[in-house]
């Protein structure tokens, strides 16, 4: 069996988990799961049953990348590689699979989302397990979670004929869904939801791009060469940004022939909005998420984060998440998670125009 | 004519405005009004068109005496008249009428809560003359506000014959009523609003004490025996907190038979609670109330204020009213702000809990 390295994709800059998550602080830095650790911290830990730290790769943007080092202190300092600019998946990938083919040949990718939660790391472990087994022998490997709901905000995967022990193919990949499209998913029994869990053997993944993107496979080859020169760093100082700005699903996964997917159930969300960590956190008898010392009258099914010795009182109010921080305060109805955005937005065109031209 | 002495009743330390409110700088001199000035201030200001801040008391607590004389400088420090303890509101007016008596036996009181709101200054100025008038004449006079709707928060006079131009015989105090009386009250034509507001003679009021409260009657006596010689603060040290805690309405007005009521409409309104201080401000299109920078997506209907620097984000959300400080952050739903009291006997019976017995 060959080594298995882990990629931890962490470069994400998302907007709704404003205010707490900031450009230099976003979600997957924060404790937004049940947990009191980091989103990535907890990623990492949750694959070291399968995979040292001396293996696992964190992929993240030049502002990150300290942070990234301090709160993975265990993770050696060479394995964080610092994209530039965000390229999307696609060049990520890439680029991490060149470098776990310099240091092993045989290697194998396990890419993992720094930012969603996962609550059964068994389950997951024998996902990854299968899925380790299915890549060896050659196969782009997605992990596709059994939906549980109608779900519109997620990507999904249709599973074909059985390859081996509960290794299927991925017949296609679909986009978000409207509703009646979901429901119509979640009633044949044949689709998965695309958790963004990728296996594969780095000189597989790396031939498939060849083929599917040659562009991105010719500057991962000058990247590669200018690497055994020892000027990696400038070299994708200067052609990171001219890289095509493409997932790796898009570019990738949906074209190649060898796909196949591991069906799995480990209570995984993206956590894509305050509502989903109020879904995950432990809530009260009246369905409120709040810090110890907040004062709830009346108040049902709300979310309350704020700064420790901070006194939240919540009055005659339902479904309301509430994020407090020392500069900046959220008050969103639960329903309304995602339009969070529409507040970043709006937050970044006053600046821009406050800036002189 | 005889002198006016504005007494300004400022020793309140109410729950309703919490978190903005804190015992040591309640409601009174917090800016809830559409102004930047402190209910205080503007309740100095709104008099003294007619009374000389030289003939302005201000009654308030040991504890906020400081307060109020930073907030006033303008009035004589020796005006301001700290009470040990809070015992309502007759005691209040009763050693005030004292202090006016020693210094002009002719002098006339006009007794202000320091803490409501009056739209229109010249209205109010046509009541007190009315007011000062009547009492002149020796009556306890009360200002009657015309009910626009049927209020159950406050408490009403009925008005009886005319005797004087708009001045009308107050033949008795109702209670706040239930919803069914109040609308009774108001399609009647015959009920005022009791807004607080009286105006007497220093020695009229003290007569009436002495007969109709006269415990309260005979420690005034020992006061005004004790600043004789010199010694009126110990003397008021030692025993206010003996004299009897009721209010002159009760204790006084709702028994005296020479009392007369000036009825008046000067947009006023007690500043009861949040959605009090929500529909006295500048509404924008929406009806929210914010601070600039606030940054409002499918809000309605909605108070907001925030310390400067703070960026306030609403989502999704109506009728709710945000109120953030350093140290406590309150969100009530605006047809629950009665119940911000209730925080605050939480955090009081919590803290209590707390201490070491």
């Amino acid at each position: 069996m060959p080594h298995a390295y882990a990629v931890i994709m962490a470069g994400g800059s998302g907007t709704r988990f404003w205010p707490l998550s900031r450009p230099a602080r976003p979600k997957q830095l924060l404790a937004l799961g049940p947990s009191e650790a980091s989103l990535l911290r907890a990623t990492v830990d949750r694959v070291s049953a399968l995979i040292d730290a001396e293996r696992t790769l964190v992929v993240t943007s030049s502002l990150l990348a300290d942070a990234v080092a301090a709160e993975l202190p265990d993770v050696p300092r060479e394995n964080i590689l610092a994209e530039p600019v965000g390229r999307n998946t696609a060049p990520c990938v890439g680029w991490a699979a060149s470098h776990v083919r310099r240091r092993d040949p045989d290697g194998v990718l396990v890419v993992l989302p720094s930012d969603h939660y996962i609550a059964d790391a068994a389950a997951f472990h024998r996902a990854l397990a299968r899925g380790l087994y299915a890549a060896s022998e050659g196969d782009l490997v997605a992990v596709g979670v059994r939906p549980t709901r109608p779900e519109t905000g997620y990507g999904y995967i249709e599973v074909g004929e059985e390859l081996a022990d509960d290794v299927h193919d991925a017949r296609r990949f679909v986009e978000k869904p409207n509703r009646q499209r979901a429901e119509r998913f979640l009633a044949s029994g044949h689709f998965l939801w695309n958790s963004g869990i990728f296996v594969f053997r780095a000189s597989v993944i790396l031939d498939a791009i060849a083929t599917h993107l040659p562009g991105l496979g010719a500057s991962l080859d000058a990247f590669d060469a200018a690497a055994a020169r020892g000027g990696e760093r400038e070299a994708v100082e200067q052609g990171y940004a001219e890289l095509p700005a493409i997932s790796i699903d898009h570019g990738v996964m949906e074209k190649a022939a060898n796909v196949a997917v591991v069906p799995a159930s480990f209570g995984w969300s993206d956590l894509g909005s305050w509502t989903t960590a109020w879904e995950l956190a432990a809530q009260d008898g009246e369905g409120n998420v709040a810090p110890d010392g907040a004062v709830l009258v009346d108040a049902r099914r709300s979310y309350v984060k704020a700064p420790p010795g901070k006194t939240v009182a919540l009055v005659g109010v339902d479904d309301l998440v509430v994020v407090d921080t020392a500069d900046a305060l959220l008050v969103v109805h639960r329903e309304h998670a995602q339009d969070v955005r529409r507040v970043v937005e709006a937050l970044r065109s006053r600046d821009a125009s406050q800036k002189p031209s």
